[in-house]
């Protein structure tokens, strides 16, 4: 059930437990199993990837079949309906606009004395996506991780996902990945193929930055990896929080917190309302809702543990509870959403008004749905094209600049005891 | 002492072993220690702060004493010279003027049927920032770690930096906190440091975003903090590769080659030149300098050990090895470096032509010195504003808008079985 909560103390104690839930001790339990996993491929390559695909997939094969062949591709075309072909393309084509904004350039300014600085952009050399298999086989994730780098500039793309019944790959998936310019794509998922991504296989070349949701097995993988690679962010649970006053409408709202919690029972879906008989509205809906829902069970589940309705006094309350809880997909369904961004700090996506659903920023608004979990919306943002491109600083200093910065560098390596950093820069304006 | 290779394959052997040098098994084992003191720290704190403080810096005092006190500050100023000073300022005022270049703004784009999307750019509510201890307490590291958080707008700043004798902290240091404006300050260092900033302790507030320099142990704690709190990058020994052409002053390039290798006895510093000649007077120099240095012994052991001179056929093959190691400094000494830039594509700072040593660049020229180390600039980025700074995506659409789109993502959330995402969009379009 979908409890309502209006004292202002049980209602942050909650959010804190709420905002913790990955935080449990399973983990350290997990990172063992998964550390095995990554080492055994980094040493065994393709046999570990197969070996792993045979005991956590059921799926056997042989090397040759790592790779999804070209036949495969084109057929993925005949398995998915010409409406499902077309929401596909138009989400690309919106979210490839999107992602096209901003994307940084580089640049160079000159100061005195021929002085010259700058920053040099360019894509990571091959970017590698993880895209979850079974229930969670998503034609929009592939389009969220593929179109940033695509918009990078990434020469090489490489995608994972772990092979279904009789070693398939969901066609929409195939779909999305060939709409979205991606062709390399390899039937194995959970943490080995984090792991051939990162150190490479015969079959697998290794990538520089793995992107991509998954389950906990490959989230903890892509934090042993991270260092050797980049990594875009490690994915929790989805979450959504909804600030909602009295013009909100409740049937939209109970349909908003379930399209969180359905994804999987960690899910979590939250209300905050300033208005007492919303909050109670809600909670029928709810109900409502989910008597004929196909995923019932799971559903339930996850609003009996992160389902949570809590009656604030102001809006100003509700956006103070919100930034402490930093979440992943912030509805603002008020009368006045502008107003309120100001007092927003911390949050993946913001969604402004009552007609826009999270639904709209999931699909094909535009920008990424891979967004900041569990309370990391406090430190970091969505996946951009950003996440596949880096920069090098560029300084060029002329000998007369070298010799009016000479005395400051000298008192400086002094005062750090290094003296050839000192000699590097005398030793070139003593002979000017 | 430092070899000379001519062949292209042997080099290729050599530069990925030298840039793999931090991936030892000795990792594993010391991971294990890190996660007691994080774990510890995190249930204990204080208490655990003080207790690894008296076992590895020696120091014992009281949770009172963490905090640098107000009168400590004040008196660094005099124990300090007003060269040092003056010095510390001009770096400071320069780092700041390069990091306010192109800091992220807000912004929305309005689209048909009253779309608006958009980013709107946050500063984490507080950083801490890591500085080393003992020999390698750097004032520059105060300032380079500072300056992107200031300038991201960040309210709170927190430094830890390990106590020497007498509980002392560098004075150099302590100025260059206060130039940059940082006047939070714990003498704690190590994984103690770092768990405390990422969990907080009685004495010492959480922060949600951890940057800086530190040993192995203080790099494996950023790891194992990292998604509990946002982290700069794993840093790993510093390293230089130098690409010089016959237009290079053997002196010169052999200094910069010891500034690198001074820093501690896991630093590479490597030349790739197209002059044999000029291969064979730097390793001479090299040595003519050594013989009087202050750090000799652990400077000839990082010669020795990840010390290389290269020489390739052109600076084409120059800029191929170059972009294979992804050096953390790449000076270009060649007659044209401008010239040379398009064909770099991995390198966390450039430095160009004959009177730019790193030297430049590590204290004053502005761009951070905080740079991707061990092949991480294939991937990753100097430190900047943005580490300090995340997005929050905007969505508002319009009932029109939410029309249009409404077939799209009926299709797509049928495709991936998630019938609430499809029911919070068919609501509102149904009762439109």
């Amino acid at each position: 059930m979908l409890r309502i909560i209006t004292q202002r103390s049980e209602a942050e104690a909650e959010l804190k437990r709420i905002c913790d839930r990955i935080y449990d001790d399973q983990i350290t339990h997990k990172e063992a199993t998964v550390s095995e996993i990554v080492q055994t491929v980094r040493r065994q390559g393709d046999k570990a990837l197969l070996h792993y695909t045979a005991e956590f997939d059921r799926q056997e094969f042989d090397a040759s079949e790592l790779r999804v062949s070209g036949s495969e591709l084109d057929a993925a075309y005949q398995q998915v309906s010409g409406e499902l072909l077309k929401a596909i393309e138009l989400a690309h084509r919106q979210v490839l606009d999107f992602h096209r904004q901003r994307v940084p350039k580089s640049w160079v300014q000159f100061g005195d004395k021929e002085v010259v600085l700058g920053k040099r952009y360019n894509p990571v050399d091959a970017a590698g996506i993880y895209v979850p298999g079974g229930q969670a086989a998503y034609p929009s994730t592939v389009i969220m991780n593929a179109v940033p780098a695509v918009v990078a500039g990434v020469k090489r793309i490489a995608m994972v996902t772990p092979p279904g019944k009789e070693k398939s790959v969901n066609p929409a998936i195939l779909v999305a990945a060939q709409v979205a310019g991606v062709e390399e794509i390899y039937r194995v998922g959970g943490a080995q193929a984090i792991a051939a991504l990162a150190y490479g296989t015969e079959t697998i070349p290794k990538v520089d930055v793995i992107s991509g949701p998954g389950n906990i097995y490959v989230t903890l993988a892509k934090k042993q990896v991270y260092g050797h690679v980049g990594i875009d962010s490690l994915a929790g649970p989805s979450e959504v929080l909804v600030i909602a006053d009295h013009t909100a409408n409740p049937r939209h709202v109970a349909a908003d917190l379930l399209a969180q919690a359905e994804h999987d029972s960690l899910a979590a879906a939250i209300l905050i309302t300033t208005d007492n008989r919303l909050a109670s509205l809600v909670v029928e809906e709810v109900n409502h809702q989910l008597e004929n829902h196909p995923r019932r069970i799971q559903t339930e589940k996850s609003i009996a543990h992160y389902g949570l309705v809590v009656v604030a006094d102001s809006l100003k309350e509700a956006a103070e509870l919100s930034n402490q809880f930093a979440p992943e997909h912030l509805e603002l369904e008020v009368a006045e959403p502008w107003d309120m961004l100001e007092q927003i700090r911390h949050a993946g996506a913001i969604f402004l008004g009552h007609s826009t659903p999270e639904a709209v920023g999931d699909y094909l608004a535009g920008p990424n749905h891979t967004l900041p979990t569990s309370g990391a919306a406090r430190y970091a943002s969505a996946l951009t094209a950003e996440t596949f491109i880096k920069s090098s600083s560029i300084i060029h200093y002329s000998p007369a600049a070298l010799k009016d910065a000479a005395w400051a560098i000298d008192a400086l390596t002094e005062a750090e005891g290094l003296p050839s950093h000192g000699d590097s820069v005398r030793f070139r304006v003593e002979e000017q």
